[in-house]
């Protein structure tokens, strides 16, 4: 029997946050409170729950680290301020970004019955599915309010025009590989090509989106904002195939997900998707019985690491996220920039690479 | 005891719509149907469903009537064409309108757990709750897409954006108007003024928008712009009155709704509003009992009708709505326009306070 104890818990796991998520983190932070400021309604007190700014009381938490990583932001920032503009120019479409990642949670703890996130309680588990629904929407909502804040930052009326309409179709594919994604399940018969191209839509079009806002409205050098948009496009598969490699092997002190927590759920995930593709006789049969069967228990979870483990689905996972990550950076060879730059985006994929959580 | 039969089902309903509705229709169908015609996934096929272009196996139905009245996408042409322009240019915003609308209906009947609408079954009630969740918010995606299309017909940069701004702080307000109404549920202490607050933006907003938008795209008369979001404002309370009233009196051989619906599913709609705050003695005891009680029969709705019916529920309902169909009216008599333009108005703002569904 193979240990349901992944092989990366054996060293305290190590995570640290590049440089460039602390450069931006204040601005993002002060920039969502801004654009949920809207009032009194108790609507927004859930809001501030869901970003991590209230308790479910309503009482103002003190931790300091509540927003996450904000990827989505610090990316838009990043790429404006490398391509010649002041970072919080693009501000107002790094915070509809952040605005719309966490919509897009909030529909998909409804959709998944999941009651905990992050370690909290979900929205729809302490205010009921209902109240959570509109609170996603309304967020959603306020997404679209924060961008026709681009104007105001002195950003040209036909790139505001042009970023919006960049985000709303970026945000249309998302919705779009959130369908895939739902019409996959139960379906044993997914190939890698359907799962890439789903991931591109479901994760990567908001990722490739962050990048390439940032440099459109960085600069008016068309080939340089055609290098970020295809750095993004790489590492928004590179983000969700690591996210799936930590669904199946993660480590459960920092994702909060037991390992094997994918397998469980039978999500169309990557190490799924592939040892599926990948199985042939008994093993192809038990894996199809798994995704046939109603509940999945321990000793079924060890099968299907056991098979993963003979069929080098780690290993192959991990080599498809590192040459992923290396076209991203090869994408933006020929960009002009700085030392220090060619650095930070390093760090950046890097860091989306290896990350714990 | 009182019949559970309405009054106005004695004659046969009579509700043709207005000229001006049939003047658009074709316009906007044409633009739904190319705003949603997005490709190939099956998700497209639920929303074709949705607006009543396909039957749930996806074959294209016969209905020439499929969109229904549209009544946002009409307003927002006759706005902008009544104030000198051509209503063409304000179709991508008035396509936006009815998207929003069908959007929040298709979340509404997750949230209600309606498994009809129109006499058909509804999207969750078909596809399931996670599908028809990711559904509505595409459909929200499109109408962000259609909006976009605006400067191609021609709107000036400047104006295109104020229209973005109008329309989604209008669609902020219609979910913040969603949320004061699951807030309001189950509270008898819910008044008049609270009651107005809530629908002037669940149900206002849009409207009020499509009147608004229609004119800002129509004219650069400011005072004329003013005086169309005013009509606007009163129109959105006109339509929810009046839809207050069908839900309790309306004809179910029109609404597709049993009389007493709103009763049953205790609502905090205006006649049980108004009812529980003239009540007095008894009968305050009797309407807040039946709103404690887990399940309303039908002595309770006769009962509710009967109280409703003594303290003139319905005269103050339609007074209300006439009232305000009359301000609504006021607010564009300063501004220029023809006898036709008067006379449609009229027609219009007539038909939203005597429709029958």
């Amino acid at each position: 029997m193979i240990s349901r104890t992944a092989s990366s818990t054996v060293e305290k796991p190590v995570d640290p946050l590049p440089a460039v998520f602390r450069a931006y983190r204040a601005e993002i932070e002060a920039a969502l409170r801004s654009g949920l400021g809207r009032g009194d309604l108790a609507l927004y007190r859930m809001l501030d729950y869901n970003m991590g700014w209230r308790d479910r009381a309503g009482r103002p938490t003190s931790g300091m680290d509540s927003v996450g990583k904000a990827l989505r932001p610090t990316l838009c920032l990043f790429a404006c301020e490398v391509t010649g503009s002041p970072a919080r120019r693009a501000l107002p479409a790094a915070v509809a970004l952040e605005f719309i990642h966490r919509f897009s949670l909030i529909h998909d703890d409804i959709q998944d019955r999941d009651e905990t996130r992050h370690h909290r309680p979900t929205l729809w588990a302490i205010w009921g599915e209902p109240k959570a629904l509109v609170a996603g929407n309304a967020l959603r909502a306020v997404a679209d309010m924060s961008l026709a804040g681009l104007v105001d930052e002195g950003v040209d009326l036909d790139r505001a025009v042009a970023v919006t309409r960049l985000l709303t179709e970026a945000h249309l594919q998302m919705i779009e590989g959130q369908y895939l994604d739902l019409s996959y399940e139960s379906r044993p018969d997914i190939g890698m090509s359907d799962y890439l191209d789903m991931i591109s839509r479901k994760t990567g079009a908001l990722i490739r989106c962050s990048l390439h806002v940032g440099a459109l409205i960085g600069t008016r050098n068309q080939a340089a904002v055609e290098a970020f948009r295809k750095c993004g496009e790489s590492l928004g598969l590179v983000f969700q195939i690591r996210d799936d490699v930590l669904g199946v092997w993660g480590d459960e002190r920092v994702t909060g997900k037991p390992v094997g927590a994918d397998i469980r759920r039978k999500k169309n995930s990557l190490p799924v998707v592939y040892a599926m593709s990948r199985a042939v006789g008994a093993d192809k049969e038990f894996l199809e019985s798994v995704y046939r069967r109603d509940g999945v228990d321990d000793s079924d979870v060890d099968g299907v690491l056991e098979i993963m483990d003979r069929l080098g689905v780690r290993t192959y996972a991990d080599q498809l996220a590192s040459e992923t990550c290396g076209r991203a950076l090869a994408a933006l060879a020929a960009v002009e920039g700085t030392a220090d730059f060619r650095r930070k985006t390093e760090e950046l994929a890097h860091f989306l690479l290896v990350r714990e959580h």
